[in-house]
């Protein structure tokens, strides 16, 4: 019986990992949930899976969850997810908080201990190599539940990975790879949030358009497998059945398909090292006839090459991209400013950033909201600029 | 340091494993060799190499090599090439001898506790449930040399079998992939002979027009991976990319893939479990752009299904399909029969034959002569109504 606490239990990571957990009622009990503000979903997340402590970011939120009466500890903010994340009797943390604010619990719940299935980028993208060193201090395993980590994962299998020659990630290209790098400017957060094949949030849905979800992939996997940027590489495969791939010294290729959906990996990092049965749909390639390939346009997609860039720069550099897409990705969002300008915002955020060899979360912390603020103020500057033109 | 003996040093197999071995001169030292003929490559074999034994198969091939005055020891016929699978400072033997005439070298080998890199299909077609329970038994490795069975090998990777849904082994689908099944009996040898993407042996391209090649690969697959038949899946894939794959429980699919080339498998059965540097050139799935798959025609196609039926029925049965077709394959090659009567040849042998569940390899070899005595009979009969129409 493996103890679990899920944060994030009400976005979409969070959904199927309950998904996975409820046809395996003998091998996991839930013992902490941890949400942003979702009470409905929250209450009856607690009603099936009876957790001892549940955790509300939002206080508001948290005091109606509150009046509710159920029969469990609630707690707000920030500390209650890092006491959810933290729990005594937890034996693995699903870390599935969107955004930065992923980042102190995951790290505590290192600390503290507990395995992680990890599907929050932003703690290995913002303090990659803090996060693995507490890891690899304490003896924590970290399972990567973002498909293509998962796939990779899959295909090291505990090899070596002096044997390895490169990851090879896979990206569906995004709803744009057919659009000419002239049009991408008209692009509106509604033809953005339309994403082919996975349903996601509106987030990782304008990420996945701009390719920078793809950097943040690669940044997470030259931290999660110890490899150099120059060993990660991209290929664009639009039918988003191989999920990932490695090269090995001797020219072999690895590679994990499956149908797209998230609850592979997921269930795949909650059953490591075994696997569940009829976890997925069959895969018949037959039907699907063809897997294409094709190498990413870093002009098209510049959120690709300043991912690269943050990581081969290194320090506080990746943790800077991160934050500065998250304020442009809101105003593209918001439409303050367009679907061009997203990396414009990153790129000029970091060109204003003084890289620092941060190795505490406090470090890290303070630069993330730097660049926030300067990310801000330069939306603000392009939206000026858009506004004198009407 | 691992000592090899080589059966089969002169075929394709045999040239690619010491070309492997040339690029490793520090982890391996050949013992023995053994060939059928070859005289003239066995010499520069032996002036390279330095075997401590050399078997030749054709007792006059032997005497021809005699007379060279090399310092090495010269054995002929089956009894040498024994005796080379089962030098007592031979660690592992590379077992590539095309056809029936390899199995008992093989089996000879596995009971002197020698490590098997199987390229020979026959020993498990032919005995499979009797060479893998002495292999068992006696704690032999038997690493695949096939393409397919190494990408098997190597998706599975040491996970426990009860984990595999299916295996499923891909085809090129041959040369004739793209004809109507009512321009098969035509085809001519040297139709035949051209097969797309490998370079290999008469027998072996035959079989693989026939797609019979494939039909022993499940065979084998069901005997090396102990799974029923009804768990081992072909897929057409022409562009022979992806060797093949492992479809696990949870739905997951791990694939290998690399440029075609036969010294991936070899390199990787004689570097197991580690992998050796650039034994491939770098396979770009850019460049490739697609791969694509369809379910195979078992209609065009009946050796494949006479082998399900085979394998299925079990006992002597795959033993006298494999005989039968050695037999009708020499006589399509001798332009006596037509292509599509080679599956007749093995269909009607088939039928002909009382399964017994053998368990010694005399009895094998017994049944496999009386089936291609009796598809000689049927060879012959096709012919005179050949004749008869002209």
């Amino acid at each position: 019986m493996k103890r679990l606490s899920i944060l994030g239990s009400t976005g979409s990571i969070g959904k199927s990992t309950i998904e996975v957990i409820k046809n395996h009622p003998d091998k996991f009990r839930v013992v902490g949930l941890a949400a942003k503000n979702n009470v409905q979903l929250l209450q009856s997340q607690i009603q099936l899976l009876k957790p001892e402590v549940v955790a509300v970011f939002d206080e508001s939120a948290a005091s109606s969850l509150r009046k509710m009466n159920l029969p469990v500890e609630i707690l707000a903010g920030e500390q209650g997810l890092v006491r959810v994340a933290t729990l005594n009797n937890a034996d693995m943390v699903v870390s599935a908080v969107v955004g930065s604010a992923g980042l102190v619990p995951t790290y505590e719940a290192v600390k503290a201990r507990k395995d992680i299935a990890l599907a929050t980028k932003e703690a290995l993208v913002m303090a990659g190599s803090i996060v693995i060193s507490e890891a690899s201090k304490r003896g924590v395993r970290i399972i990567p539940v973002d498909s293509e980590h998962s796939a990779v994962f899959q295909c090291l299998d505990g090899r070596d990975i002096s044997e390895v020659e490169k990851i090879i990630l896979t990206a569906s290209g995004g709803p744009f790879l057919r659009k000419n790098i002239s049009e991408l400017d008209t692009i509106t957060p509604d033809d953005a949030l339309k994403h082919p094949t996975w349903d996601m949030g509106r987030k990782i849905s304008i990420d996945s358009a701009t390719l920078m979800n793809k950097g943040l992939e690669v940044i997470e996997a030259c931290r999660l497998f110890n490899m150099p940027p120059e060993k990660v590489e991209v290929v664009i495969h639009p039918q988003s059945i191989i999920h990932s791939m490695v090269k090995f010294i001797d020219g072999s290729i690895m590679a994990q398909m499956s149908v797209p959906d998230m609850k592979g990996p997921i269930s795949y990092a909650l059953s490591y090292p075994q696997r569940f049965a009829e976890v997925l749909p069959a895969l018949n390639l037959s039907d699907v006839r063809e897997l294409t390939f094709e190498a990413p346009d870093m002009k098209k997609h510049p959120a690709l090459s300043l991912s690269y860039d943050a990581i081969r720069t290194g320090g506080t550099m990746p943790c800077v991209l991160n934050a500065a897409n998250e304020i442009a990705v809101e105003a593209f969002l918001d439409r303050r400013i367009s679907f061009t300008s997203i990396p414009l915002v990153v790129s000029l955020t970091m060109t204003e950033h003084r890289v620092l060899m941060a190795d505490t979360i406090e470090e890290i912390i303070k630069v993330s909201d730097w660049a926030k603020m300067k990310a801000a103020e330069i939306v603000e500057s392009l939206e000026l600029g858009v506004r004198g033109k009407e």
